[in-house]
């Protein structure tokens, strides 16, 4: 508070309240004092396990941002990773930002040309790459000759020519005491593009204010509730929105720390789950199906009682996955929702108070919601005729802004998705509730347009994944002569039985007017899939657009 | 982060992630939507029960800020309150803030000439007081002609002449929609004055960003855990240090509120506590141990199993409360460290991970000392040779720092209380161990200094309180001739039975060394206390400064 910025004279002067940075390299420093021998256990690619503390980790930081400086990377300078999630990527989220420079984690799943295009755009001077993924950087080094390639050994052999081994690195430069790095918090100290479904990727910048204040809220009792007592998984990508900020939080709070390395198959991640009394883990539903599936097919053969939240996010969660973790396996889902614009820690899905915990259908709705906003993140929804009222049924395009969600993107191109007073639009269509509870009924671009009218995929999806016969469901618009565009469903079968289309329909009349029903049902070995594990719905539609051109010209016939 | 921050040129721009600021506004707002229904109960003057809702607060808070508009309040006015806990008091923390005013809190238990002192040097123009307290105004109102007085009706009768309702004030302007007030979350938001044990009070100024920080620190499951599934019963005054920051975190987090009013009595306290079902309550020691007091004298007349939380601050809790209240009655004692400069949350004693949680020796030692810093609080301890180890027993007077740490006193005295690189200087020496945790080993000014070393006067109080015919024991300093100071021990009796010094002697010595033992007991009725409960040790100087004169002359003649 400044003498100018008070209304009238007085004897106030100058800052009253401590402005120290909120830095990155904070984080560091408590998670290597308070906490320093809180463990940090990674699956290494041989199967075995790497451990180590919170005080090694932050002594290998400090020796990884010297030898990254030996290499010439400064302060602002862009460093990217293709990396699974391990302890030299964590060393990497501490040593890069704590220097001054920016940590791009690239996702490695994604196509030649968008890495070629967001490494471009992002200008990155080094990336740092899993020996096993050296044959997607193999693809593409050529076109992005002014990027040093360091290579994390995973001791199957030397390191690739024209590669600098990450043990090398770390040991080639004097220690940079992370301390001290970074003095205006505001400054950038990651950043991530966003997948793509739905156009070319766009790259999100976080502060280190971002990232601290995010990995704060994370400890709230009403958000993901993190401390010290937690043993935390993340099974989402560290290239995926920083992991939903868990490595922070983790680090912030003391919590120990799991990295899955490159074996992410329901066994594998039972199995460590098991061993590492791990108590909090994290992904997309898919990986919870697997992860169910497994359970189901192996009754008690793991002991994962210590296990007591399962966070959700990146789509909505299945009522079935939901139910069947609790019901038969004890299991904790905790549904969150988020985007790479918001860091991701948008809602939560807690039930809110005076409303019974106990598992039962009024709880579960509020449990299946995309939940309330954490502290300090604000919501809104438009429709067509402004802002709506939050009555729990009248739709409009979610809108957030809080201290981690982005006010513009990387580059420049914003591409009309923040308002003129500077709000993000999520591009999800929701209802808001009176307590602020969120659902979302669809992504704008992927509700059915059927006359005029929306019909829900999501809702589709959910009810077919409750059919006994059905393991996975996407439902696409299709084009339609007469409707514009109507519902196809595409299913992945579960077991050996496959209902028939009028079989399907009579499953979901009960649930849907007559008009959301789809027009067709096609059963596929899989559905493809984003990088990050979301239905790809675009390849569907490329697929599947002219599924129902005959039934067009059944129904013009009719 | 902007272009400028950055070490090279790059296509970064402007700030990439929102700067909404952080402001009380944004808290009233939160509850008044997302938690709306959530109830605040006060116990009125009369007995009765006050109830509304945050959506009345928010509504009322909105008409108080007109009113005191109307009044001629202007941005950056001082407006002070002599009030309890009620939801008066609650609307002048979010009105007064909220049109960019500031709120200040001020004692009534203060010594008239500190009142006055305090409001000419704050430079308050209005007033509100509780009618029960106007004697307190009474009598300074003629030392103060500048300021208006609004007195908040207890219903006894017609505001006293040369004052104003606080209905009528309320019912007098436009309201002031909350909602925009602030735009700079640095701006001074409140201010409290220190209680001026060891000194003249000096004013703390906590900005919109401080409080709103710590109020979402709060909600940290290592910190006090503030869900909206709490009912929180402050009985720690609103005008101590913004009562905690419980109104806030409470209002941020959807809690219910509970304010007691006037009775802060035990047999008025527990019954409140099981009747609104509170879930979470806080004050300082000795209202605990008349709490204990009376669940012992009357065990199963109250109902308090929904209390999970019972947060202790303000100074050390004595081992035999924590004790008491957990082994004979099923309540769990959440002790924490702060000050009027650090808003106060500064640290919190949980059991740290790896240790065992249940009741026993190796976890209470966790419990009773002053625990660890919260996320975002910065500590270190300083010896006459500089930063002192953190091994636990190497004591040093404790430094803070962090984003709801003061910088500075209101009127430019920092009085050197703040170190040359921005750290603030408690006054308290501390131990660090080897995981953060704090042990206050003693106030600086409250070390009894006997022949050149140092005995904790909190050590001996501790210990002393844990003999069964001590209620209350405070260890001062007194002058000797040989020793420059020794301990002499003031002691309030439980039942009838007064041990003789060579008793109470045989207690303590198998604790302490020889040395520390008291030179001398005196029983009396009770420990004068300071305005916030705590024991007032000057006062106590006072009275038995030559207490042991005789005893110097005796040993000089040994």
């Amino acid at each position: 508070m400044t003498v100018e910025a008070m209304g009238r004279p007085s004897p106030f002067r100058g800052l009253m309240m401590d402005d120290v940075p909120l830095t990155i390299n904070w984080v560091m420093r408590r998670a290597a004092t308070i906490f320093a021998d809180r463990p940090v256990v990674t699956r290494t690619p041989d199967g075995g396990r790497h451990r180590y503390t919170y005080r090694a980790l932050a002594e290998r930081a400090g020796r990884l941002a010297g030898g990254l400086a030996a290499l010439g990377v400064g302060p602002g300078d862009r460093v990217a990773t293709l990396a699974m999630n391990h302890y030299q990527h964590l060393e990497m989220y501490f040593a890069v930002p704590g220097m001054g420079a920016v940590l791009h984690t690239v996702n490695p799943r994604l196509h030649p040309d968008d890495l070629v295009h967001i490494m471009r755009e992002a200008g990155d001077r080094v990336v740092v790459v899993d020996q096993r993924l050296w044959p997607v950087w193999e693809k593409i080094r050529e076109r992005l000759p002014a990027l040093a390639a360091v290579v994390v050994e995973d001791g199957t052999g030397p390191v690739p020519a024209g590669s600098l081994g990450y043990e090398a690195v770390l040991a080639r430069g004097e220690p940079v005491p992370l301390a001290d790095g970074v003095a205006d918090d505001r400054q950038a100290a990651a950043m991530c593009y966003t997948s793509g479904t739905t156009g070319r990727p766009k790259g999100v910048v976080y502060s280190h204010r971002s990232l601290v204040l995010h990995a704060l809220a994370e400890a709230a009792v009403d958000s993901i509730g993190l401390s010290e007592r937690d043993t935390v998984l993340p099974v989402v990508p560290m290239f995926h929105v920083m992991a939903w900020g868990l490595p922070y939080g983790a680090a912030l709070h003391g919590a120990g720390l799991v990295l899955p390395g490159h074996d992410l198959t329901p066994v594998g991640l039972l199995t460590l789950l098991e061993e590492t009394r791990t108590t909090l883990t994290a992904g997309v539903p898919t990986i919870w199906l697997g992860i169910l599936a497994e359970l189901d097919a192996h009754p008690g053969r793991y002991d994962v009682s210590r296990l007591h939240t399962m966070l959700v996010g990146g789509a909505a969660v299945p009522p079935s996955v939901l139910a069947g973790l609790r019901d038969r396996h004890g299991l904790t889902v905790l549904h969150a929702w988020g985007m790479t614009e918001t860091t991701p820690l948008g809602s939560v899905a807690h039930v809110p108070a005076g409303v019974d915990p106990r598992p039962g259908p009024e709880g579960d709705a509020y449990r299946l919601s995309q939940g309330r906003p954490a502290a300090l993140v604000e919501i809104r929804a438009r429709g067509a005729g402004g802002l709506v009222p939050w009555d729990g049924s009248t739709p409009g395009e979610l809108e957030v802004r809080g201290p981690w969600v982005a006010a513009h993107y990387y580059g420049g191109d914003d591409d009309g998705k923040f308002t003129d007073d500077g709000w993000f639009r999520t591009g999800d269509v929701v209802t808001i509730d009176a307590r602020g509870y969120l659902v979302i009924r669809d992504r704008a671009k992927d509700l059915v347009k059927s006359g005029g009218e929306w019909i829900s995929s999501v809702a589709l999806e959910n009810a077919l994944m409750g059919h006994p016969s059905v393991a996975e469901a996407a439902v696409i618009a299709v084009a339609h002569p007469r409707w514009q565009e109507r519902p196809l469903a595409v299913l992945v079968g579960r077991g050996s039985d496959r209902p028939s289309d009028l079989e399907l329909a009579r499953f979901l009349a009960p649930q849907f007017p007559d008009w959301w029903l789809p027009d067709g049902y096609r059963w596929v070995d899989a559905i493809p899939r984003t990088a990050t594990g979301k239905f790809l719905k675009t390849a569907l539609r490329e697929q599947f657009h002219d599924a129902l051109e005959d039934r067009g010209r059944d129904r013009r016939g009719e």
